[in-house]
């Protein structure tokens, strides 16, 4: 997969952009990650690539022209690749597993990371995609694209050792994952439910079932609205509730 | 603000730490940054912090007592700050603009980034915050650290020269941001909305009105659940609602 990053902040990809999963893919070769300076194209001495915007109104913009040309030279670099251009933006669709799953699929991804108060609005018509990572404002599209680009590559199958260690991941299932515990078996006071001790497989199972059923209704209610119970988890749910609520 | 970072991979934090806003505010001296690779509590030569899951399942994790220790020394560096310590974690609580309106009024906020599967469900009793920053799976909690500290720091008032680029921004009003050009007034044959050009302030401040809840009712409807429209609101979304539908 080729991914070009638009930025006019390239210093910052450079720590997560080696580290950890993205580093190691792109060592393996099924991933290469270009950062462009579109500061570049700016057409004026002082490098400016943003402007007062029309109408009035605080902070600057980001001008098209520097960011359409940008993209002009990533497709003369990549000439036959097929594209998807995604822009980082606070009004953007949100980000989450599923859309991952979808831009793993691409042979090219194309990032353009804002910074100042906004993007002219004419900087849409050259995207495939706008994605926002969540609820909040940032300060530059860099860390979202960062989050976006690390929660795709993870997903090429080849950077991961351990397929099953997705597979069991919180939002893979659709769930949020069960408690879990390492050595050693007492910490400070605490310790690890027995169960995990039993040596019964299908007892163990049950248990991580149950827990993982147990958290979501918790702490994320609303991932339980649309998901497709089974008659088990629909008893172990009763169960929960009833568990939870004689406190 | 004193920030610190418990990271297995300190490196990934050196660009984005030192770009943009959060390098102002650390040169400024409003915040400060430090990060701490928690391999060095490590009590064993091969300098681990990973192991496998109790009961079985595939992956390895975080133990607690590494994490233990560096808090330990984090607060034996800082014995007088009120801490919040966040721990990154897809189990958490959503990420959102009012969650960092709620930190930025922290004195110490403490960042845990796990990496490999998961966590030993106790190093939760350490911790007074538990943050996802969306609903997809990362390599590790770093870029969600990252994410949530310029989110927050961003709001260190004084680290905006402007303050009214804060107040305008998607998500800070409860609704996206209206439509924004800036120079040049046609590109490739690309225009920009009249009115803009009318020098009519109470029109442009009505247009921009407008188009913000047109763009949060077209993109998000989600936001206008809950947020309390104004007479005027309330007619401009019947008119866009008949906008729209006439295509």
């Amino acid at each position: 997969m080729q991914i070009d990053i638009l930025s006019l902040f390239p210093e910052m990809f450079a720590g997560p952009m080696q580290s950890s999963i993205i580093g190691k893919a792109q060592e393996k070769g099924i991933a290469k990650i270009d950062v462009t300076d579109f500061r570049r194209f700016a057409h004026n001495k002082h490098g400016h690539v943003d402007d007062y915007p029309y109408g009035g109104g605080a902070g600057m913009l980001l001008q098209v022209q520097p960011i359409a040309e940008a993209l002009d030279e990533v497709k003369e670099k990549h000439p036959h690749t097929k594209k998807r251009v995604v822009l980082m933006d606070p009004a953007g669709e949100t980000f989450s597993q599923s859309k991952a799953e979808e831009l793993v699929k691409a042979e090219h991804l194309v990032f353009i990371c804002g910074h100042y108060e906004g993007y002219d609005e004419r900087i849409r018509e050259y995207v495939t995609d706008e994605i926002s990572i969540g609820d909040y404002v940032l300060t530059g599209g860099e860390l979202g694209a960062m989050v976006v680009i690390d929660a795709t590559v993870r997903l090429l199958e080849e950077t991961v050792g351990n397929q099953d260690s997705i597979i069991g991941d919180s939002f893979s299932t659709g769930l949020l994952e069960y408690p879990q515990y390492t050595r050693p078996r007492e910490y400070q006071g605490m310790t690890v439910p027995e169960v995990l001790f039993s040596g019964d497989h299908a007892k163990i199972a049950d248990w991580k079932a149950k827990e993982s059923l147990r958290r979501t209704w918790q702490r994320r209610p609303d991932l339980l609205i649309n998901y497709p119970l089974s008659e088990q988890q629909k008893q172990w749910l009763d169960d929960i509730k009833r568990e939870e609520s004689d406190g």
